[in-house]
């Protein structure tokens, strides 16, 4: 089970080292828990300077977590959240939303995992009817499930509708650092519009931390509380603090995401060569969707990890991390077309 | 704000250099996320080792989500907590477990946090009550929120009773190792009687992680989906694995334990000599609870951080970690004797 | 506002005159509450001579309490209830569900609102995944929310195939004996491979009043707490009870239930005859589906009132009650071609 | 099991004649669902009458689901309602209040069920610590669980108290008319301070219907969909609304609860004539605690039912209701004298 490297996840991979570093310079003397410490006040500063001053922050340990807790911030119990029927809080979190926020996920079909404003009406008929859930919140995952990218001005046409409704917008930014990179954007950008933003470090090169980013900071009232019931306040709040002020210097965010984009482009370059394998979306981060013969797949696995994503098609994912490489690229390639082809 | 060294809690102080070195090695190439991977099945037979081969483990993030998760697999929804009036569940986690398990908690009052047989018993009335929600679930806390510990024979008399009852029992064990070297007996030991048991780490050197273990494995059913729905479920699994096989190992654990409580009776024993301080509860493990000069106080917490425990009756609370040195305890008595006695 | 007769909904009637006199029968000296009396013994008993003996039978208030309780004795909190999308459980109880059970629904597309078991699959690929809300109850409406009725066969294939996957089956029989009646067989056969069914009564004559039938009895476990948790115990039991006697008492249900398919049919086919109106729905129980030219609809809302149904296509929804007469029927339909045709 | 007349509890009596005339007189023609009609208009204004011009009230079915839906609205997830150890949020709704507000309870120590200041005091500590549930409503019962009344003035400091702290009121009115006519003060004075307030009907003649009576109308904010969430939205309105202006007009649920009341008097006067007998309650409004000799008690329950209260002190519940008449009262004190003195 243990592999070198994958294209499993982009949780597969390590901590990068430069995170690690950070990790081990806090660990000296006590500090107040929690998050009333220095690092954890660096890093918040870290924040404000790519989001803007009046921005709040707070940190969390996981993804689920830290989406399930910036939505219970937003939500009022006869509100519902509009979102990409293929979005990871509708069917990656085991339900984690419904239980822990008692509401409904309102999911739309979407075309390559990116909403329009023609999807999110969809969804909108019960708009002021006492008997129904009230759409009140629009979730967008940036890059999407599918490794699409939403642009500043996609952003803004769905954001401004959203608003138009009355409804506040989330965003699921697990892999934001990886969408700015691909628009070649600042994180603020790439989050253009929206009101509360989940902001993704383990997917990233972070050993866990996620950062619930207020654009909109008057839903911040009382969130503290609010993160210590959804069971996401870290008591030695250090150690995820100091991972985000070491990813957000110099942008290690950006050199790491780019380097994912850049292998998955390269990949997908290269597979499209290889007889018999085809590309099925357009790859725009660090993900590569593609149809393999079914005969091979398990071969290739055990080459280099990586998962079936819809068994009835013959589709896979592949999905690239900051430390993934180019010559592990071309070697995979290489076996791929080996194994195929049997050259 | 910082601090060198301090008594504020043992959440205060960092990781112990031997678990950063288990995060360390962890750092090596892809592994399967979400505890599929080598170190996170190694770090649960180290748990069998401690607690039995029959035993079911999972590591989760911290310790309120520890506590909540692991009641999650004990409860149906018409049934309640019975625990101590100062229970961390009951008093410390902003209300997490009603908000995620929709349950009640059933405090008793108790004499130095610790239950007795009779303290349960005025909790119990409802039983069979069809209009009252039957306790179902004891939850004692080892080392107690007082520092208090359940000897081995305690412990087996209140859990006879509970299972007497159909009650299942629960333990917060953030501080176990503090009991079990208190104690001088095995981790098995100083959970005598428990189905559940919510293991801490965090509090006796971890970075972050503490472990469920079911020691009544058939509560373990599905509980992979009751954590992820928790917010629970770490995706790079492998470093909180390698830091509790690292905790395991050679009984770092109790070492580091040891020396906390060690401290604790240290300070307990000087500070007593210091006039117009007085030790106000039996100091069982790393926690002394003392009566000081109220007007001292601020000058005191300066010198060396503490909490005021209880502002009316001017108490305070001290708690010692696997790195307070005897060096420290002797500097701090010192200046409190100069600082209160003008000496 | 107000109408002497109305075509809105079926809870626009008042109590049946033999109802009204069973409340009043039972208005006699004291009993017990909470159903431990006579009466609601009786009426137990009349259900079992429906439903067979075995059966567990529980009384609540209405309709969306009794789907949202008897689905409470159905799931755990990873699983998710596979439901039509035009379900009353998904569109018209303002998110209870989702409230009180902290369920996933997981709506599926239909036709005429009755689902297949393609559309139940489409909501599958979850099972067996733990990152994924597992697919554990369906739940079918019979009549349906568009007036159509599974057959006893139909429901035969459904629930086999459910319960092949693992599923328990839910209905929601709020017009149950309309259904019944429309296709001239028992309740129980219009009920054919249910587990748990959510019996309606204030539809179809009741003052208030549903029932939860356990046709699978082993999921009654502890029911009585489920139901008081979910505000659906009844103090003064009796007076449900009292008219729910009267309801199956030589199949009053039947005879009320085949007063509203006629009328509904009898509209139907008369209204068909208007220019300018389309029945646009099989017409299978109390519910008519029509077409009405938009410039009219007003002027015959005034006449007897009715909803409009989706306001993009034109639509409009008549449903036909126990007290509905030919009458009234034949009066509303030359109205209707006066007011539209001008003759 | 069946019984003419017994001192069970008030909601073992029927419907009063008036109010079943109400409901009869009601059911004429159809009208629209969900309180939107002109019966439920009517009652809205005879509470306006009774409470204010500007206060909002809602129609629910029964006592749970009233104190449930009501606090639904007066609570964000991390707060808590402070309430009498032994209130039927607290002890008789087998957690409801837990299950659907996944909110903490905070139960103090009361006299004679009544709070203080200083009873309420004791759970105030963790006010502004967010690690704490933050206690935000408190709950007061009128008349108590105890039969004890709070006068106008003692919810005057209690309820300022309250609102200084910045914590809302709430009242579980389910024996309101039996505190007012006690206290001889309009139902508007038995309310005194109060934000809001569950209205009873069931206990005191009504077949079933409780109101919530926004005394702040400003917490009413979309109410009508929590009120659905709750399951307390009943369809056919009408018969809910009609009960309660016949409750309203002519002061009715004075007269009711003055019987009631009067009739507890006149059984603890006669009662405690009786050698054996103690009461040991003050006898405030329609319930009489009362010790009897152990061995008698089941034959006096076989005469005239009753609940035992405390199986170890050997106490008893008389609780009298509109339709208990005097002679009922004599014929059963004599009865128990015979059967206790056997004379």
């Amino acid at each position: 089970m243990r592999c070198d490297k994958a294209l499993g996840s982009d949780n597969y991979s390590g901590i990068h080292p430069v995170i690690l570093e950070a990790i081990t310079a806090a660990n000296v003397g006590h500090v107040h828990g929690y998050g009333d410490d220095d690092f954890s006040a660096a890093a918040v500063e870290d924040f404000r300077k790519e989001f803007g001053e009046g921005v709040e922050v707070f940190f969390v340990f996981n993804g689920t977590g830290c989406n399930v807790t910036a939505l219970a911030a937003m939500l009022r119990p006869y509100e519902g959240i509009v979102c990409a029927d293929c979005a990871h809080i509708n069917v990656a979190e085991t339900g984690a939303p419904e239980r822990i926020l008692s509401a409904k996920l309102m999911p739309c079909p979407s075309t390559d995992a990116k909403l329009t404003v023609a999807d999110v009406e969809t969804q909108l008929a019960g708009l002021g009817n006492p008997h129904a859930v009230q759409p009140a919140v629009l979730s967008l995952s940036q890059a999407t499930e599918l490794g699409t990218v939403y642009s500043p001005e996609e952003l803004r046409e769905l954001t401004d509708f959203a608003h138009d409704k009355g409804m506040l917008v989330h965003m699921d930014g697990a892999r934001i650092s990886n969408a700015a990179a691909a628009l070649g954007v600042s994180l603020r950008e790439a989050a253009t519009g929206v009101d509360v933003l989940s902001f993704g470090g383990t997917k990233n090169g972070l050993m866990c931390g996620e950062a619930i980013v207020f654009l909109n900071p008057a839903l911040a009232e009382n969130f503290f509380m609010i993160r210590k019931q959804c069971n996401q306040l870290p008591s030695k709040m250090r150690f995820i603090s100091a991972q985000f002020s070491a990813f957000l210097k110099d942008e290690l965010w950006r050199s790491s995401a780019q380097q994912a984009n850049d292998m998955a482009a390269l990949l997908a370059k290269e597979a499209a060569t290889v007889p018999g394998i085809e590309i099925i979306a357009p790859v725009e981060s660090n993900q590569v969707f593609a149809k393999l013969p079914a005969e091979h797949i398990e071969a290739l696995q055990e080459r280099m990890f990586f998962y079936v994503w819809n068994e009835k098609e013959g589709s896979v994912r592949w999905v690239c991390s900051f430390d993934t490489t180019a010559e592990e690229i071309h070697s995979f390639v290489k076996d791929m077309r080996r194994i195929i082809t049997g050259s």
